[in-house]
């Protein structure tokens, strides 16, 4: 860190201030920047930059390095991949996770199952223990809900994964899940990361709807130091004034992360719109955009559903969206992870260029 | 629930809906609203208004009925007081909450804590199990720094709360806290404020900073119908585009809450300024908004401490701060509950009138 | 108008109001909501709702009828087309308006000029009077650079916009312009709107980056009010909480309007992300959400330039990006209305199907 | 600035940069910062951080010296003091200027006129060249409006000031006012503050709700260079995606100022709020945070009037805010600028302590 000192600094006050370092362990070179003066710290510190810029005669800290973390260290050309059974995110692979808000009756299931999977999505999702903003709705169908998933998901040959939203649901229902969503409001549920963490499965993120990127990153930064590695970033849109849409899609977080990090990024139009006729539009935005996956809600009767009806899209639409994604893939060389085509571990696709360049 | 129909609406068009609404289970009147059709619901469903809208002939859905929920219950004219320990909040009186970020060692608490208290604070607050953005940061003392801060609470004379952020932290710390603060990351932790909730001790909730009031008030619900009414809301700011404060306090829900339900409002503007010297004016102006509280970081050597210095208030500050707050209730004829006058039970203000009529 | 009674609302408080409601000129009907009593407003007013929500016994007012204007008059399936020379934006046609933030040398821009057409640009930008933040930046080059823009334009064969900042402007440069752009920070400046619009020439209306949809078509509403009809709309990001790009692109706002409205919808890569390397994926992303234009800045020497030199594409880089973008056209059955191709006034691409259909 | 150059940049590309600098005409020291190696520019340069940016071998631009600006040369200790004829804003003084929305009949502005001088307001406000949102709304009275509050303002002895919305206004209609306000959405229309500017006259500057504290401070800058520092700026709350107010007041920007700059700050709670009975509260909240005065719309009945009915404060409401905000000044040791008490020039209050210390 380089603390700039005020312009009026004079030699005795420098002379302090050198003193006052010392007295914190930290060891510093003075520097002249033009007319000003400044120290420069030489000596590692735990000491946050505010605390440095209280100390007498500073009238600003400039940060001189970046934070380098275990996140910005996945980066790599071209990107890496992240396997959920059959199903594959980055390094070239798109892959769609489609299903209902939350898991009613088995037949139900079962039916979207075959309907999305037919339609090219990779992976099922459902929610179970739901994150309800009210505790009058519907809380969710709990561990008997999941076994009907886990049922429904081997019968039809499609990976699934589900939030959870307690530390102490890992032990319970941590075996039966392909995969694990965290989703948005549990962000920086960092009890909670930590223990899901230590399952070693598949780890979907999601961006909270009031998060900067940066927290977004530290928050995966908890998994990745829990020894986890097997990250997949969700963006859901994020609170906005606007009216049009429950939440505004952040379709630029999908290029700026690329550029700097190798974990793959998944985005869902379906919360972000909050409205099933926008998804199409956005689910194509994002791919066009380089996302490395996608989530979308899906129902065949929206409006029998114990929540988010409006946002469910019909089967019907949804093979009318993969049919122009899988042409727009081709255009970026990369492949769709569907669950027709299992795709075995070397089946790489064959030339794949990262989409935002 | 009035549904609005499409205004071309035809006579069988009518029907089939009356027959969609009969097959959900569903009664309704048709009714007329000037050139419009409409149908009104005349029985009670579970089903969300976007279910609804999707039904063929629907143009759009009014709500008709506020969800009337256990927090609005709670109004009544004057407000009502939750107390902890000694500390009183609502219903005429303002406590002060202070006390250092994180609890490091025993000496620098005590001294924190006799300074907030001849300041005129009525309770103590600090952390031990700490919500850090980045893992790498400091996570906090624990459970050895919570005894710490239990002796100093009770050495000096002032309750003291802590924020909690894992369910499983209630058995085993629950008892040793005189009340637990939600910090504004976990407002939606819902498994957490359920396990909180029943240990039966006051709950301070605090706004998250991307979340609408909507949202925290249904987050307050999820405590109230667990069956724990000693709940105190507090607000530290909002996300915005604006640099010039690390968070936008938004003071403007202090009348909007006050004049709907009566939980006590706190205000936290050591949070939401992120610059300590922003800390008086805000302060004054919750109370002067009619906040019902404040919770604000002092210490007396920021410049040594391991988080979020820049916020802290020094003493010298606090006491002039305060000084200026017992003026201001006395314009409200409001009362500090402070520590210096530990309030007996029957010790009411004499006439607690709304700060914000 | 429906105004909804208190629920209490007894028949004498119901006879009042019925009377305050005549003494104001209007006449109501009395219905029966469920248990509630309503009057649904039978004459047509002038009256804010916030105003009738004042009268006595009145606790809301549901909105019947939404704002008809003349902007959702425009509305028709496939779009309509909006011509500026030989450029066409709309009814299947996607048109890029490339070229620098600011006008400097007449050889510079010519140079720019040929690079952008080259590329597939269909029509040139460049700013003469500037709006800049600060009072101390380079104000533009005026009325000289735009005589300078306005013989490169014939030289080129590429028509042009620039911004237009004070309504004294339209008649001593109104002649020189193909067509006039309102740049954001002027979206409600309602008498520049209006004497541009006398101009009859085409018009691009930005959305200001802390404006809503509905104040957007507002804006827009006031430039047909004045007989102009010629109007695109280009979104180009709204303020946000967000620091890894300067304003967050609101691609979902493209298919919104593109449902509700005729008006083309462009979309500004450049000033949203303000940084060149996020402009190809997030130009792809607009135009895979069906966006009929884009507006880039390009230039081929950026770090010379004297203003947002971040945000300048390089030629090499928007080469690259209008192949892409041509075969993303292909999908949907749009066409690219570039420079090279000057249409003719039928020349209509053979099946314009709506990009987010 | 300081260019910070990329951590493995070689000897031949510092020489690079230096000869690309040298290019530029620029002028820099190289310096080592720790393990980094920087150049310090030390010329004057016009080219901004971002053109620098650019450069082969930088990292990052580092400013080094804040701009200095004219407005920020208004600083002074205790703050300045702002005349428009008897009102006075800043210095110790805190004015209140209410009135109508809009300007209707000449006996109602009379009748409200009086009521606020009575309140303890210093002048009147009032809209004749009104912004609204739709073309379709009332746009205001126009000249005669203006000339109907001229005579009602000569009447009752209260200077007046109203909303200039074109710079061709100034001509026709500046002779008439005592002051001009720059309404929030021309904040940025740089021809119209330049105008209004060299009228002479006091300005109130409001805060885009779309405006950093930068841009707005930018914009007071723009009528400072043009010659007029009667400057004072009005807050009235920020765009956000909270719905209980319809814009967020920002009581922070209060005490932010005051400690940078001397041009006085008022608070406008009724267009923050949007709702009358928020409006006490908020105006408490804004003097007790130390700001110069207070714009509150205000109208003895408001279901009769055409717009903005939903925030007018009756009159009763007014005068009993009056009579607290008084008590409040006098814990600031400051005075309220009322129209009762016309204050001669050399009226100073008798020890004007900042609000905010």
């Amino acid at each position: 860190m380089i603390l700039l000192l005020q312009s009026d600094a004079s030699a005795p006050q420098r002379s302090r201030l050198q003193a006052a370092l010392s007295a914190l362990g930290l060891s510093a070179d003075a520097v002249r920047l033009g007319e000003r003066h400044a120290m420069v710290l030489t000596s590692p510190t735990d000491l946050p930059a505010d605390s440095l810029a209280r100390l007498e005669g500073v009238e600003r800290v400039l940060p001189l390095e970046q934070r380098t973390s275990l996140v910005s260290e996945t980066f790599r050309e071209g990107g890496t991949t992240v396997s959920m059974g059959t199903a594959r995110f980055g390094g070239g692979w798109m892959g769609l996770i489609a299903g209902p808000c939350t898991v009613e009756s088995e037949e139900a299931l079962e039916q979207i199952a075959r309907l999305v999977k037919e339609a090219g999505a990779c992976a099922l999702r459902g929610g179970v223990f739901k994150v309800r903003t009210s505790p009058h709705s519907y809380q969710g169908g709990g561990l008997d809900a999941l076994q009907r998933m886990h049922r429904v998901s081997r019968r039809v040959g499609l990976p699934f994964l589900t939030e959870f939203t307690d530390p102490r649901q890992v032990s319970v229902a941590g075996e039966l899940v392909d995969g694990v969503q965290i989703g948005a409001r549990h962000m920086q549920n960092f009890p909670l990361l930590t223990e899901v963490a230590a399952l070693g499965k598949p780890i979907m993120l999601k961006r909270h709807m009031g998060a900067g990127v940066d927290e977004w990153l530290s928050a995966a930064e908890y998994i990745l130091k829990a020894g986890n590695e097997q990250v997949v970033l969700c963006e859901r849109g994020v609170r906005s004034p606007d009216r049009h849409v429950r939440f505004l899609l952040d379709v630029s977080v999908v290029p700026y992360l690329k550029s700097r990090i190798g974990l793959p990024v998944l985005v869902d139009p379906s919360h972000a719109a909050g409205d099933w006729r926008l998804v199409p539009a956005l689910a194509k935005a994002a791919v066009a955009a380089g996302a490395d996956g996608l989530l979308i809600e899906a129902h065949p009767a929206p409006e029998s559903t114990r929540c988010d009806a409006s946002q469910a899209l019909p089967p019907a639409d949804l093979r009318a969206l993969m049919t122009y994604v899988r042409e727009l893939l081709k255009l970026d060389g990369r492949r769709l992870s569907d669950g027709a085509l299992a795709p075995s571990a070397d089946d790489q696709p064959s030339s794949p260029r990262a989409a935002s360049a």
